[in-house]
């Protein structure tokens, strides 16, 4: 997701740019394509979700997810894509400024538009990731202010490492498709989030381990609709299909699948080896997603077999700090803390260590990793990243969920939790709708 | 959806004109990847219906979306699109005359198929919104035969609207992407065709409040389905990604984005305040749905400000409409008479009203709404539109249901009725299988 | 999916070819964006055969589908690929070579990768046409097993019709996307593994009806989320879009939708007939697969109306042979052998019959079918291929679950098929996570 090129020309017929180069309408195409594919996950993260929880909050985590997009989008609209990467006077390497309310005249809109979908796509996604972790014992209403707020999160880091003004962009930070920017942003909120919401009641009373999945057939959908989507998402953050970016995104649409190749691979051994035979489903669903947050911040400048590797160990660190941050007793119910936190850090980190150069569109600016000789320089500029990100994310999670718990408060009430959120805030009783055999015999009898 | 542009270029190597220009390859994946999105929206559609509809009909449910594809598509082929399209001579305001049963030599084949399939798309989409209202209740034989003629219904607005030679369309109405050709068209025969079957029984013993929904997960879902679907539907309508297109198409995405959360705030926020703090997931579903269709008529040419807008009117209307429609008894299980033909009218006024005009393509061919200095003449032109699609309408749906009531009959026996169509017509029975552990004992104890 | 063309030119700025001619960065849209279409395919299937399979099964069911990405996807990346189409020396009819652990250096990875991913989509199909006719009684492990090594079973076949090295290729064989490379692939080592595994316990007690379905709103969304999957996989099979290949696609759009209308039609008519008005919920779903395979092979060369006549033929086929299969008392749960193996082997014929030229890729080398004047050479090469085909896919499914069987078994033990594998396998209990409402008597009473 590199907006920006060396070469700043303006865009269409305008003397505007967005930090990017211009387009073509065969690139606009791939973006807006991609964009449409990466909203699918939308449903994936609500189905993998709903299948998580316990069936009595099933219908009130997918209406999180809608809210996400919903609320999510429209602060997103107004600020967030402007924070991110405007350029009007005063954008500075710390957020941008301009280009709030996205609109656009005739001739530039092109460009403009088509950037802040693919970008809304983005965003909706990180948002969602928190959803996920709070899941089962948050108010609605805490989780709508919330999801409207989470832009901001979200948008300046955006900026940092994606706009040509950005700090990290500028020291060459390299997250193609945002292992940081989405995943390792979406998970650290997610863990500020658990933690101050605490655990879901009795949740760690028989021990650490996982509670049974209210319907793991949609878990395991949902997992497929977010690899298929996944693919819309790496391989569109070429931003374009033009030039050498095809084969840029070719190239990441097979990294991406060896790396879920990997992780899956990693979990379903892992699981085997260690649950006594047994094919853990959560294992299985966290390793493929945790593969895929791996590959995702080097997903065109990595190899093939690299991102096999890489794959495996996120795989790997997914499942195993699920347990690790159950023992710290941080209730995350799907993982999300895991996933996207820990890989999304391994998938910067991973960078800074296997980075290639492109000699099509010189995404690391002529660096390399450490193990292709290229010293400490990348991975320092990633592990700075690492920093800057988790750092950034903790201390704004904080100051939106705090004033939020100490005001119209977070949680709902133990009554209300043990009821579950479904009958709780949408009167909805998840009980199958009987057919009354009695009133037909009535019928039949009187007809 | 506007086929036809000024110039009248001969398609390919043909002398062949489809009331379109020609399209390059380009275009073409654009229009061919936005059908097969749009295809998608079936799967919406399916999921929707079947989760609001009680489980003893969900399967019924979604058999009636297959016969939309399977029924609707042959009469669209057979005879729908030459009735919309067809320029062959005695082609007049009224209806098009060619094309039928498309078929087309080597050179020709490119416009017309990509056309065809696009317009498929579409046509299966109106016929489906039907399917919703007559749920629990009707026949599927006499369904599948209202499947396949519907498409008479469709097809002749479309030409009215789309082609060169319709008369709306030469009076200057605008529909980009179908509010009215697809949307209203849908609702109102949603209307007849649920007033005409009268209530399912007992609908309304216990007041007008809506009946619990059957699966509220596969709703959501649903309505995720439609929502991604929608962006290939409303941005494929520029037919093309040529020249100014792909602005106008990135436009559309923001624009279509932008109406659906506005539509679901309004209907999140107005469920809070009527319904003492309950996020009720219908109205939030509906309200969506609502904004969706608000804005269709013109994703293009509104301003994504306004679209919030239209979005926020359409909501509101799609949720008060529902109850409205609910008190005179007309007994429409999905609600869409409300989302798709209310907020179908209302996306074709709202141009007449916010219409601007695009430099690049020229879809309102130098017109503007009412706030945008324009006066009355697009309103008017848009609310005659209006008035013709729902006198049209009504007479035909009239015209194909009122034969089948008095022959074959349109509704299920009252007692077919209360045991749900899934057993009556499919013979399924919606009780889980069961394991049978008293069988793994003996064989434990024997073996 | 033909990749050969006459004209070996290089790709990108390298000397190497794959078997195909140069493609542009529109190209390169198609393929991935086809590709990312087709894996969405697999949530089609893993839905669908979930939906069948008793819900004991179905969360193991959907895990199988997901090893079919992960360890097929593995073996395909390492040797599958290269043994289709390397083209290093020692390449000859019977395989390629080279390619293997695919990776490239910069300047030729665009057409490699993205024939890769193409054909890896293709690849995980074949696999999991597999997974359901061995439900409900298969071991995991040794499952996994097969869908590694699978992968040969499909590589070489697939190098005799889609390599230009290739012996069937040469001869004039005509299988643009896969009614037998694919489906007849995947339907014959169906047969072998269901015929090798033995009946389900109690399968045939009480004749050949099929057993209920655990969830038949699943198994339909499964259906369409493959129809429109099927577009992706028939249409991307022109392998670009540039030059005459989109008019090709998009006839191929109209060619496979109206096949499976016709398929449709004639499965719902003959439900009706013969099964006392009653609409059968596994005829309409086998009869449009069986539709849409029966149209795979020929999607770009025949008439929309005469693909209307081949899907009818195909529906019927499929629909018959079901019944045909369980009455030899080879037990294939989701009539995978039916729906993709006699189909499979129609599509085949069918161009061998109907089969016309194409003027704009010279798909038939200026062949025709047997109905257009074009003689028996087609309908010979045609059934060559199927004997091959056969021929092939037997012996190797032998070679691969015969050494399987008597090693570590195939089998689950008849106690762990009684308690399905979604216990025995994954620790799940498919049973709904109620509320305990005592607890929240005794907070409210304590409270």
């Amino acid at each position: 997701m590199n907006l920006s090129t060396s070469t700043q020309v303006s865009a269409g017929d305008s003397d505007l740019t967005y930090g990017t180069g211009p387009i073509t309408w065969d690139d606009a195409t791939w973006i807006l394509t991609s964009s449409f594919i990466i909203f699918t996950m939308q449903s994936g993260f609500g189905l993998l979700e709903a299948g998580v929880v316990t069936s009595k909050n099933e219908v009130n985590i997918m209406v999180k997810n809608a809210a996400d997009v919903i609320f999510g989008g429209l602060s997103y609209w107004m600020i967030g894509f402007g924070l991110s990467f405007g350029v009007d006077e005063g954008v500075n390497p710390f957020c941008g400024v301009g280009y709030f309310f996205v609109d656009s005249s005739n001739e530039d809109m092109g460009l403009l538009f088509a950037t802040f979908v693919f970008q809304l796509s983005f965003a909706t996604t990180a948002t969602t990731i928190v959803s996920g972790a709070m899941a089962e014992r948050t108010k609605l209403s805490s989780y709508i202010i919330f999801s409207f707020l989470n832009t901001i999160i979200y948008c300046i880091p955006a900026h940092w490492i994606w706009s040509e003004k950005g700090f990290l962009y500028q020291l060459g930070c390299v997250d193609i498709a945002g292992s940081g920017g989405v995943h390792l942003v979406g998970g650290v909120a997610a863990f500020v989030a658990a933690g101050l919401l605490k655990p879901r009641m009795g949740r760690y009373d028989n021990g650490i381990e996982p509670l049974p999945m209210g319907n793991a057939v949609n878990t395991i959908i949902g997992l497929f609709m977010l690899w298929w989507g996944w693919l819309g998402f790496n391989c569109g953050s070429t931003f374009g299909i033009s030039g050498g970016k095809w084969k840029l995104a070719a190239k990441a649409a097979v990294v991406t699948l060896n790396g879920s190749m990997g992780g899956g691979a990693a979990g379903i051994i892992y699981s085997v080896l260690t649950k006594k035979g047994k094919y853990d489903v959560g294992y299985i669903v966290n390793s493929v997603l945790g593969g895929l947050v791996s590959i995702t911040a080097g997903c065109a400048i990595i190899r093939p077999w690299e991102s096999i590797i890489i794959g495996v160990i996120g795989g790997i660190l997914a499942i195993v700090f699920v347990r690790l941050i159950d023992k710290i007793k941080v209730d995350d119910p799907v993982g999300a803390v895991s996933i996207h936190g820990i890989c999304g850090m391994w998938g910067l980190l991973s960078v800074g260590l296997f980075g290639g150069n492109d000699t099509l569109e010189n995404l690391t600016k002529n660096r390399y990793g450490l193990f292709h000789g290229g010293g400490f320089y990348l991975l320092g500029i990633q592990t700075l990243a690492v920093v800057c990100l988790v750092t950034w994310t903790s201390v704004m999670t904080l100051l939106i969920l705090l004033p939020l718990k100490y005001t119209i408060g977070l949680r709902l009430s133990p009554s209300e939790e043990i009821l579950g959120a479904d009958v709780v805030e949408h009167s909805i009783v998840n009980e199958p709708v009987t057919t009354n055999y009695s009133i037909f015999f009535e019928i039949k009898q009187s007809g």
